[in-house]
């Protein structure tokens, strides 16, 4: 199982993904899940994916392979909006489907991958968009600026209560962590290291990117400041008059 | 959607469900989810319901027509032992698939339904089962003192990090409370109000029994007091050293 959280934000973009693949309790695997295609002072954009890892890494291989296309519909690197960037993904993951989907659902896997696309374009402002298993895809705005694909709801309830669109970068790394973690606390499926990116506005890098490790100083010091913090408050609360 | 919770705890059982039944946007309609059987000073048993609401008030009717049998292995209110009321509960499932799931299914609808099934019997210990849409079921323990059903994952960070077997009957209320508003702030199907049952370990009664609503005093408190206790932990959080 994978979990993989974006946010688009007044001063750039934070995504996160944790690297642990499940094939069977047997099979613990990590592997990236967070590809960054950029060329400095141009174009920066990143690829997330939650789903067969199979599929994930051939729309991976071949939007790699295409960026050497001097067609904006068909590379990464020509691409002259965001959009059409996530409509690439989009389609690239339809002709994936079109060729695996049915020989990998009879051997009884589950083909379907989600994606979040995110990135600038010289000129243009930072988007991030998330790309259904069909290959459509939605967008995150000022009122809806976090989008999460995988294991998504155990670390959604402390997104709800804190992101906001005009939050500070380094804020918003810290609610993709502890978002995380709540996540890996209900579900071992998914675990460290954490691959984390922030971007600021208009650099046209390819951002911070940090691994957070299970034994990273911050980590713990965050687990263990929150999880305490959870407690004491949970009993500052008065109880309800029940019993 | 439904969300249900039950705690199996020192001081006896505790059990929240919300009352919302969606059958499209609509029309929302809302449902008594908790059934409680007892017989004072001799037994009480409690049934939660998760999933389609026809087979959950299928299974529920049986299981109270039942009630008059003399025979522990049909009827409620004979059965010797809190596991034999699972096993009834999980067997009339069964029985209610077999005449309805596949015109239901062939329908396009899910019929699908899983339970809990909570209370004591006069001289036994309290006990608390999940029972599995396919009529199964596990145990709650010591050391895993709650089991969920519905929309479970919104709301179960909060309880992995504050649960305890040894917590008081009041505080597994509370803490009930905030796993459903945890909830009901990401899925809008799953509302108030909740039911909430207190049972205290011995007492052999149908417990204390509570509705609480969208404008309940203690609620309106509770929300208030953890939404800002989390959005200042949050802030009193240093960010991670990446912008």
């Amino acid at each position: 199982m994978t979990y993989c959280v974006g946010f688009l934000l007044d001063e750039g973009l934070v995504l996160a993904a944790d690297t642990r693949t499940a094939a069977g309790v047997d099979h613990v695997a990590s592997f990236r899940k967070l590809t960054v295609f950029s060329k400095s002072g141009e174009r920066v954009i990143a690829l997330m994916s939650a789903g067969n890892l199979a599929t994930s890494q051939s729309v991976v291989s071949v939007v790699s392979e295409r960026l050497g296309s001097r067609e904006g519909q068909d590379s990464l690197f020509e691409s002259t909006s965001m959009f059409n960037a996530a409509r690439i993904v989009g389609s690239v993951l339809r002709e994936v489907m079109q060729t695996d989907a049915e020989t990998v659902r009879a051997s009884g896997a589950d083909p379907r991958t989600s994606f979040l696309v995110a990135g600038q374009i010289a000129g243009r402002p930072p988007r991030l968009f998330q790309i259904y298993e069909a290959g459509n895809f939605i967008e995150a705005t000022p009122e809806t600026p976090f989008l999460q694909i995988g294991e998504t709801k155990y670390g959604k309830p402390i997104l709800d209560r804190v992101v906001r669109y005009d939050m500070p970068l380094g804020d918003a790394a810290k609610a993709a962590l502890i978002s995380f973690d709540s996540t890996m606390r209900s579900n071992i499926s998914v675990g460290p290291p954490i691959d984390l990116m922030v971007y600021r506005r208009d650099a046209l890098d390819g951002g911070t990117r940090i691994e957070v490790t299970a034994d990273d100083a911050y980590l713990q010091k965050m687990r263990q400041a929150f999880g305490d913090g959870i407690t004491a408050l949970f009993e500052s609360i008065e109880a309800p008059p029940v019993s």
